[in-house]
């Protein structure tokens, strides 16, 4: 099947989103995400569900040997090729769940917002576990456990259009969940917290940190961006491989 | 100002609970909480927030040295030292956020659904690593941060009584919520996830497992229990000074 990502119309809509347009810059989890990277100086990282390959950049722009981009989407890489090239940095299209890489080859592995995309978390964490050195580290972010549990992902509005609150539902039936994202169907895997802290914890990592963002001050003024003080979008997670 | 637990007729209908009644077999996170909890032979344990003395008698029964159980409700003592007695375990009637012990003098300290109703919890847990021994172990079950977002703890429904969805609001937004649970206003402390767990990682914890339970199956027949797996409403966690 045709990655959403490189169907042209959610392209579009996609590569117009304030955080398409203005990078590291235009992502609010961006300030309460990069505390949580490690110092890349001379690390080799591998970047899972790369995009537009801004978190590359960055990882090269620290000091990073070596930079691996993985992505599905060719049209994603194109972006990526284009905006976020320097010579530490390698992009490859492949799917994350059928990637093989050598074992303890990576001293860093990054994932944003693209672990939600896979059906197979544990055997992503193994996966992770061998591709790191012991020591390394494996920073991600997803969407939120309560921000994916019901599956629209939507507000309950008043009468009046107004925001009430955010519904939770079907919190410990994991698996697929059908959402609207820029007016196109896709799926998204919900799993609980406890699926995504226990399981890393259970398979040899320990945790450094647990971030759920707020957004920051200086985009309290973008649509909707307020309203994100009212319910957890997404969860930042740090850990090392023990 | 009396604590909750000794007014008459709250303390009645919480006696009459499942839980009250069938102690830890009757609650219903206990077969998640268990295997949370360390060896305890030989342990020196540290109640806060002990109830009827449930857990303290767990501690004694496996072998703990000593326990210290402790709780600001007179009422609820009494029927600890009537029901859950024993010659490791010692009652002391104190506010936690009061409570003074010296330093490195306990191996394991614990907590079930107590902390949400104290205000400071970074400073919880300053004090319970300077009572804790280094490798000393600190597990606690808290209100679920989703479930004690919004402040009423109730389900949305629909026209004909049924439930829709557990509704979240303003999530970041910290500190006091009241709710209502058998039938009297109480005042409980909203925090976020991030602040539970982030807090004990930046204070010198490690973590060794986050869980949030799920219903037993053997507690399924019971009213509401099946409507649990619609929202997280505990977090158990079991952490270690480093």
């Amino acid at each position: 099947m045709e990655p959403l990502y490189d169907n042209p119309t959610f392209f579009d809509k996609y590569s117009q989103m304030y955080r398409s347009q203005h990078g590291l810059a235009g992502a609010g989890e961006w300030p309460s995400l990069q505390p949580l990277l490690p110092d890349f100086t001379g690390k080799r990282v591998l970047d899972l569900g790369c995009g537009y390959g801004w978190h590359c950049s960055y990882a090269a722009q620290q000091g990073a040997a070596y930079v691996l981009g993985i992505d599905n989407s060719q049209r994603m890489l194109e972006v990526a090729k284009a905006k976020n090239n320097a010579p530490e940095i390698q992009y490859r299209r492949a799917s994350i769940d059928q990637l093989s890489l050598p074992e303890e080859s990576f001293d860093v592995v990054f994932s944003s917002l693209a672990i939600h995309y896979l059906p197979d978390y544990p055997g992503l964490v193994e996966q992770v576990k061998s591709w790191l050195v012991p020591g390394g580290d494996f920073v991600f972010s997803v969407e939120h456990p309560i921000f994916t549990a019901q599956g629209p992902q939507d507000w309950v509005y008043g009468p009046k259009g107004e925001i009430l609150h955010f519904p939770v539902d079907n919190y410990f039936y994991e698996g697929e969940r059908e959402a609207v994202f820029l007016g196109e169907k896709m799926v998204k895997y919900h799993r609980t917290l406890t699926t995504y802290l226990d399981t890393l914890l259970q398979k040899g990592f320990s945790l450094k940190r647990v971030v759920e963002p707020q957004p920051p001050q200086s985009m309290m003024n973008l649509p909707g961006m307020q309203d994100e003080m009212r319910r957890p979008m997404m969860l930042l997670v740090a850990a090392e491989k023990r």
